[in-house]
């Protein structure tokens, strides 16, 4: 079930850095690799970070070949890839749901503090796209206008909360999964930003 | 002692941070981000290399208190923040003498070369705000016009110079963490860049 | 012989890094570390990712003599080094065919999927050039018209193809190395480039 949520918000991270790529007028290396750093950025990162080497999609090359097929078939698709807009960002949302609490289990493992824990989750979800946004020489998105960290961080709160009560691990979960893809959801349909602090 | 620099150089790295971020218009968020990266950065990318991890501000979560704090100072008095430049300036400069020192003892520690440990002081001291100018899409400020790694590496050329002699081991630390600080200060005084070098 | 090969690839990619540097105004602390990091970035990245720490350029003192030897050569005789583009060009391509073999070996030391160890042998190759143009503030070259990556991959796919044969190790090494040099010449004499993708 989890690998399955896994390999969906692969794709969908895969697709996102493609399209990014192809505006950037890059050529099929540069795509293929926007569309690679893009999904396994935030993973490799923190894996980087904690000392898990080699980085995890190193040992799993199912990764790899979705990630390839994605950029195919997102190349070859371009100009229809519209249609699928809504069930690309179901796919992102679930997937920064799901790589938010692989994040946090991880920082588990290795007994990291609980604050840790929660910015390795938000490093697991949105760093991918930083990774993204820098080798296209952009300043990051997720630095200027979207909530998307910040609900990783809600995600990461929530779970470390529920986890003082008596409620069984999987549940808490879940329910953590479900408060990042909510508050994800919100943000994007009542066009929720955080504020922008400006010079005065 | 040496605890308190590190603290006082952390906030004045996630103040410089927080300001170069509040520039390029960031949401709040990424303001805290850069803010982070700033503080943290290069002795984050020095630990990676030599392979000591989980990096060290996970396994510290003082630096992470101290960060937001200094962030969130920085916002709110954004514009009063001028009259404590000369403050942060100060702060600066001494955190780079430090991390340039714990740098150099890291790389003593994995026994590495004198000028390796002495590039792993400079990586501490420096690449924090190099990797901030990446995020923030611009050219490393230290790279063009800033007498910054300079110092760290006069710094780290005294303390390697004075081992050979017949010194307490505290006292050459000191001497060579006072160079650093020495020789940034003057340069910033009297003005003084490293040459560039321009085409024919 | 190895080793030579590798220190004159160190000497083109070290050079091609101070030329970029000195492009984009840098003063001599950025354009000595631009050309550190094209020469030792893409096996520094290839490390880490397999946690091969401390680093590489870390441990053999020799790369950063010859760094440093070749950014001041490079500096001063900089308005007469397009004499040498010829042989620079050659030395570089000849690097690369080398690096994309060290990759691939360390990655099967490290036991990793034949993929993985085709694109560790591409980022050793490639990915000092990508880290240069990012602290040059650009979008990385070989994402948008260099047949550099594709000449690495397809020598990666020659080196596994052959292994499935009855033919000695080195000799296998040998004709993967000169795929790699010679897809690099034919699609620079030729100007060959991978098609870019266009939105519709």
């Amino acid at each position: 079930m989890f690998y399955i949520i896994d390999i969906l918000g692969t794709i969908a991270f895969a697709i996102s850095g493609v399209l990014v790529a192809i505006n950037k007028k890059m050529d099929l290396f540069g795509i293929l690799i926007i569309g690679f750093v893009t999904a396994v950025g935030g993973g490799t990162l923190r894996d980087l970070l904690i000392g898990d080497t080699p980085v995890s999609w190193m040992k799993d090359i199912t990764f790899t070949y979705v990630i390839i097929v994605s950029a195919i078939f997102a190349i070859v698709f371009r100009s229809k890839i519209n249609y699928l807009r809504t069930s690309l960002f179901l796919f992102d949302t679930i997937g920064i749901g799901l790589y938010t609490l692989v994040g946090i289990e991880k920082g588990l493992n290795a007994e990291l503090h609980p604050i840790i824990c929660i910015a390795l989750g938000t490093i697991t979800a949105s760093f991918g796209g930083v990774i993204r946004d820098i080798l296209c020489n952009e300043i990051p998105v997720i630095f200027r206008k979207e909530i998307y960290a910040t609900a990783c961080i809600l995600g990461g709160v929530t779970y470390f909360s529920l986890r003082e009560f008596p409620i069984k691990d999987n549940i808490v979960f879940i329910i953590a999964g479900v408060v990042v893809i909510v508050v994800r959801l919100f943000a994007v349909k009542f066009k929720i930003a955080l504020p922008r602090v400006y010079k005065d």
